[in-house]
């Protein structure tokens, strides 16, 4: 039995979509058990009014304060000791939970992880990682936005810890790690990417050399590593293609009355397609580097987005990711090839 | 009549993708002339090959020697003094053509063009710029690589110069342009953005704030400026994701028989999609911030996308891009906004 710690007023909906979410989660899994972290009263009430009470495998946690999603993260660390963020993640802290899951406030919920978690020995700071599907599987992407700024030996920890987690979740004994650059030549790129890349030939992840932007789409590579700021632009870059895209799609099908009928027929393909390109089925990226779980739901993710972020946690507690990777590093301490 | 100088010797495919477009080119525009630069002899044989010669709009202009596609960019630059790549934007020095356009290697283009035509009083390095597609319309983004580190005061020079070009293209007075970050509010980003976001609030561009990643394709935007690093990330995640999208169109709509049948019946709206993503639409970066006019094509651009390059030059040569931002700069350094 895995428990999981949910933050359930974080995001944008808070308890409306994550409440369903959770319940659809426990039909699915009877493995889990969830505790709903957050205010007593209105959660008790969604509840009810999904015909759902609290069980053996349903606990409600009270928390009596939120924290905002634009509120500034050393502030919500400072003065929100109580709120449903941070006692979900105490909960993983205590041992109560092996993972927690948050749609709220990105900035506040890395502040308070460090804090509460810390990272493992030998990582400087968390980084972000996602998977994005690709034409073969897909891809895992880090940083996605935690450090803006990231030295050589950052990128290195993240290529260690990217590589640990796809060989813990796919059981791949050899992940093919790549740093993103702008070519694929030796020379090509800035000083931190072409130092980085010396020091990822010298360890023991699988570094297979520079891979540019449109190879996080094709499924040659289990993990890509780059800093915060460009993994944000990829990312979010591609929200926006995807989002002109389907726009796009749905438009031509039904800008006239001949293809209208043409997207009648082509329904059942459209549906195909759309639920192939459902950013909900990526929705949860993880704090990876911390000593726990700790799952960041999208803030505007839907009932149906949010159960993806519960198995996520699911699969990485599970798998005991955050423990793998704290072994390796100890023995690569011992190594130098982290310091 | 603007004259254009042709490298006919770049890219992958050389004269048999570049001479078909040239003629086509001449076709639909009366009012250009194309200087075809390269060896002389397979030159007119493929001229000869399409039923065409010289004319009075068509000269070929010998150049015995080719850079090579993966040719370093120093060495191109000081040892192929007589190549189809120098002799081209010789003619745009000399003023015998208003416009130069290669498929040719990226970086020696670059060198090259720095070398013979100079930068611009005012801008340290000219920047890549291209046009992508958005919802409404369509957005400038530079650099796209040619400057891997950047200042903020490079990113400021991208900024004037994108919304001059934007300005001189497209008749826009106003021209809205961002700085590309990781969020829209002011304390996102690493400290060059930061130092560069300030910069633009005092100077005359009609700077609107930060973008992120999916304001590239709202069409909210007309100019999104970042260094060379970030943009070339961003463009090639595109067109990674656009292919990655394009081959699951296709395979959905091939799967099986039924299915088959609605994409039969869905062809004209598949096409029309096709048309609206034909990235050949796009082909034609402007290597920016120079003493003249000059196109970079796609290397592996085939006849229709070569063609769009050339009509890219046309319309800067026509528009008096670099003599615009020329003039522009100039009574800019007299109020101190470029140094």
């Amino acid at each position: 039995m895995i428990t999981i710690a949910i933050d359930a007023m974080g995001g944008d909906h808070g308890p409306s979509v994550i409440i369903p979410a959770a319940l659809a989660a426990l039909k699915k899994q009877p493995d889990i058990k969830l505790i709903l972290v957050g205010r007593r009263e209105p959660l008790l009430e969604e509840l009810a009014r999904q015909q759902a009470g609290e069980n053996l495998r349903l606990i409600v946690h009270h928390a009596p304060e939120v924290v905002e999603m634009d509120e500034p993260p050393a502030q919500a660390l400072r003065s929100k000791k109580a709120s449903s963020m941070r006692l979900a993640i105490d909960l993983v802290k205590q041992g109560e939970a092996q993972a927690a899951v948050s749609a709220g406030n990105t900035g506040a919920l890395m502040a308070t992880a460090r804090f509460v978690l810390k990272t493992l020995p030998g990582i400087d700071r968390p980084a972000i990682v996602q998977t994005l599907p690709s034409i073969r599987g897909h891809t895992h992407v880090l940083d996605l936005g935690a450090n803006v700024d990231c030295t050589p030996e950052q990128l290195v920890q993240f290529a260690i810890m990217g590589s640990i987690l796809v060989s813990a979740i796919e059981g791949k004994s050899r992940p093919r790690v790549a740093l993103l650059n702008v070519g694929q030549e030796d020379i090509k790129g800035n000083d931190t990417v072409k130092k980085a890349a010396e020091l990822l030939r010298a360890s023991h992840v699988n570094y297979v050399g520079y891979a540019e932007g449109n190879d996080i789409y094709t499924g040659d590579l289990d993990v890509v590593v780059c800093d915060g700021f460009v993994g944000n632009i990829a990312l979010k870059t591609s929200e926006g293609l995807a989002h002109m895209i389907w726009h796009f799609v749905r438009y031509e099908f039904k800008r006239n009355w001949a293809v209208r009928l043409a997207g009648l027929v082509a329904t059942p393909v459209l549906r195909a397609l759309g639920r192939r390109f459902d950013s909900r089925r990526y929705n949860g990226a993880t704090l990876i580097g911390l000593n726990g779980t700790v799952i960041k739901s999208h803030g505007g993710a839907d009932a149906v987005a949010f159960e993806y972020a519960i198995f996520e946690a699911l699969s990485e507690a599970q798998n005991q990711v955050p423990e793998r990777i704290g072994a390796e590093l100890l023995s690569m301490l011992g190594t130098g090839q982290v310091a």
